[in-house]
């Protein structure tokens, strides 16, 4: 039984892990952290798990926690991480970073976006969590960089056609729609019901902090740099994100081809799924799962491709995805723990 | 592996049924009916499911399909179990009814609420199934009433203190709150997302058929007849019921005591979660999962007994209760299947 | 022109007095105070106003802004009216104070449920603004007790049936439904989307404070001191409260003639509406209006009243009716500048 | 007074309509038909609207419909407006049409996207009834064909940019994400509660019927023909749409520039605001609103604009829209009638 610390628990993503990891077979939480809720139980702040749970929350320092756990979750804003990750890693502890600080590969480029590096040695040898690309490199890695939300929703839904050489990669454009929880459990006003519900907007035009993350990977895939435009937007849900991706094809191939393509290319993954050609995902059909669910179309009138994929934030794009990376590092069965069956209605 | 046949599985009822069956280790379903969707893959009708079931509706004849399956889970409509239930009955099978129709012992009192009964001469045997309070009868049946939604959540929330008696029996006033689910999935223009969202009503005040089920039931418990005022509303969200009662007490007593006393009562429960005194219960703690919360309070100044309890309706107040009660008929695990940990946030 | 000033503008009870207000055709906000925007204008603070108004957030201490207008709305807290209520009086200006500090005739009572109140020797003057009980009182005010939004909904529903000593005083039960905006625009994680979509709960359950007022208002109405059993409930919507009121007839009478009762009793009045007798109000038909709707019935089986009413919590519950009294207190017309035509769907 | 007939009175935009003339002072609605409620009174199906109107629900032919009224709306499905207009016309009455079917004006696109046209002489006289493009066209004509939602929503946020020649008109991508009453009040499973609350989707990748109209007027604002790609989602709110459209730009320009040109444009409008630079709205802001606004940035990294309108799908969309062109038609001030302070929160 592998034993699980979570750094930063009392966020969605930090409980989502909880909620999540109670049901793994052969991994158990040991220790959970909030500074605000130090010493009160985690079935307290979050009902739904009573009965189920005896754990409480600590705010011991990562040295003591490191001793007792083998793999650590970090469920952290950007920056903190980069203080934690160091010290589970010298103690000889693998990381599982659910923040963006060991996801950029070109630490000038990380900050330009976000701020100084404080453990920038480090980068070279983390890992970019998405199995379906760097399944191989995740097996052998102490630190691994999990992916953001967006970031995920766009790259799988590009994937197949840019390593297909399909694509300009002057095109794409990537318009997005995510759920609140992708804003986190701080409160603020931008976040209260009152504010969301009845409402939609986009969050950030032009300028949104995934960008570099997500082009660094296209641009993997494409064998070229490549710029996008990414647009995020608030939904007045609560899970989910839906990318809607444009880009001009470069060859002349139908929409059952793409699909076709896209079906080869997921074949053998247990969280990828395509839709028939002509049907498009709804967020609701992967809210509570660890699925990516993706249609492909191409549109003849403008000679383009057009992608719509959906995930869970908190589980493909969060926590249900550090999971499966913390499953192929610990080298148990990939699905282990991860739901398949979400909740719909 | 217990072989299940879903009778009924194109409504929120079935495909709950059929969604968190998928996850039963040691029942199958092997046959699902809709005569709207006959022919279509169950994964089409409810693509949350793609990828995880070879099902496919069928409307073959009840008698055809009870040939292959030791089990049947009626989610008809009321008035129509009656006519499907001895079908299988006869065959040998056993039968859990998500219906209304063999849930009222007097069948005079069904007639008067509902309609002409067309197979009352089964009544007698069929066994009402909360297993909280009929677990050693439900082992030993074939026929299985499951019980209503609002029932579940106001005879649970009422029982330990109605066996205790510690209320005014003439005194009792549930008043219930239900998710949009509870209305089931018939296209009509009162469930249309435009006119639930941002509403909230009485569905139905005074006269609501679950009325008898609960008096029969709440009755039993107090040991004398009773009369209850019983008003649902329909709330803005898709799953759940809350039901806030209300009687005076006969007895002086604390809330801490009424609290134990309830934690007493439901000890080995494996769903019942009884609150911290003082602490109520929120629907989203239970949406998702099988559990049913439960908060008192004493209201020293009105000497009432103030009762919260929530459930998932499609889980503990439908599919997921209809699969405790199969569990325990067939002798296995009782919470084998069945969801802990819901969807939260 | 009557020239208001609003003292507390940021919170959504500020924002809709301000809202309404543009529309006013007899009465103009001059001045609008906010600590945390001085200097903003309100137009980027709520961009649904842009364009429409020049107003910009003021810091200026009450002295002065009662130099320039003929009335002030407190939208504080409770607890900060009454400091400033005497400010604007001794300025020989009319106050409607929207909080609790100036409802409850007995201090005694307000300081047990509330604090040490500080302006104690106004009270006696205050008048409580329930226009369809109070109009005449209303009408030579200099300071108006604006209802809280529950009272508005619970008193109008028992209006009638207490006056025509058709209740038993003792059996009074409110079970009232509340939206979000209800709690403020302060962002509190209980406030979150995240954590009321798909949620619901009883808000506080045997002690909410707007308990002594409904008190001492039904108490009023039915001739004798009265207690009431009172749980508030938090919706998950924006806009709206429904009350299900429950009491015991002390008098035979039908569905048809309590309705008719009701009708004659609201005759005059242009913002309450009583439905069909067996009909019963929806939030979403008085959401964005100043009306309170109204349905009644006679539970026959338990000799029961249940009556149900509705209100915008925001308008008829808090700055349209102190509009309305405004408008009383100024004599011009009583429905001016109010919405009568909410928005639906 | 103008006498109105709304003929088509029990969708959502017949409806909107008469809630929305309720408040107009130069006109009255004298009849309203139905077919599902002839001779039922429109505040019984509405009841929001309860003693606020005396109009009940007709089902006379439109031959005498048309003896009583100087100007029709016709809410009716597209292929049905067809129909009726000529009738009305034939009477010397004028129309406005909100269906599609005298938007295009080669009847050939009209066919290949809908039907056969059944009145295709009326075509060349009939005007594109979006003021802010077509005012003078509008004051003269008798038969107006009123915009559709979402092209109101890419027109307008496109036409000051298309006709400076701003853009490659081959670039051009709209994203559009629209409230689900714009899909009707005709119960179907895709709008009900349960299905549309917690989801998103694509309605129609690559084929939606509002593209050729979208085509046929960012044609005519860009001189030259233009083909775009125009992606509409399910939002699950009830009332508004944001689009956010992507073009390349073909000269260089800053995003102060485009805002100041926008500015410009619309300078005289009264239901169009500019957000400052930098600044996006939210459908929130415009909803119960006939406001249209619009915000714009310039993506210099990809040399795109990236424009984001937002309307009311139900008001600027349609009936708002509608009254905005009957008071251009029929000389009356331009904003008569129309809401200007939505409702918020």
């Amino acid at each position: 039984m592998i034993r699980l610390c979570i750094y930063g628990g009392s966020g969605y993503t930090g409980q989502e892990l909880a909620r999540l990891l109670l049901n793994h077979p052969g991994a158990k939480v040991v220790s959970i952290t909030s500074r605000r809720f130090a010493g009160v139980s985690l079935a307290d702040v979050y009902p739904a798990l009573a009965g189920q749970t005896e754990l409480v929350y600590t705010n011991d320092p990562p040295e003591a926690l490191a001793k007792n756990c083998d793999l650590v979750f970090l469920a952290l804003p950007h920056g903190a991480s980069m203080e934690i990750a160091p010290i589970f890693l010298k103690a000889g502890k693998k990381v599982i970073d659910l923040s963006a600080d060991f996801r950029i590969r070109d630490v000038s480029v990380y900050e330009a976006w976000y701020r100084t590096h404080a453990a920038a040695a480090l980068i070279p040898e983390a890992v970019y969590g998405l199995p379906e690309l760097y399944r191989k490199e995740i097996r052998g890695t102490r630190l691994l960089a999990n992916p953001g939300c967006y970031p995920t929703s766009v790259i799988l839904g590009l994937a197949p056609a840019l390593r297909s050489r399909l694509l300009d990669p002057a095109s794409v454009i990537a318009d997005s729609k995510s759920g609140v929880s992708g804003s986190g459990r701080e409160p603020q006003i931008g976040s209260l019901f009152c504010e969301v519900a009845g409402g939609f907007k986009a969050d950030k035009v032009g300028g949104h902090r995934h960008t570099p993350e997500i082009e660094q990977e296209l641009s993997c895939l494409a064998g070229r740099p490549l710029t996008i435009s990414f647009t995020p937007h608030l939904l007045p849900l609560k899970r989910g994100i839906l990318s809607t991706i444009y880009a001009k094809l470069e060859k002349e191939i139908s929409t059952e081809e793409v699909a076709a393509l896209y079906r080869g290319f997921y074949e053998k993954e247990p969280f990828v799924r395509i839709c028939r050609a002509g049907q498009f995902p709804n967020i609701s059909s992967v809210a509570g799962s660890n699925f990516c669910d993706i249609g492909v179309t191409v549109d003849k009138r403008t000679n383009r491709l057009i992608v719509v994929s959906v995930i869970d934030n908190l589980i493909k794009g969060a926590s249900g995805q550090a999971i499966q990376n913390m499953n192929i590092m610990q080298g148990l069965p990939e699905a282990s723990g991860l739901p398949r069956t979400g909740l719909y209605p």
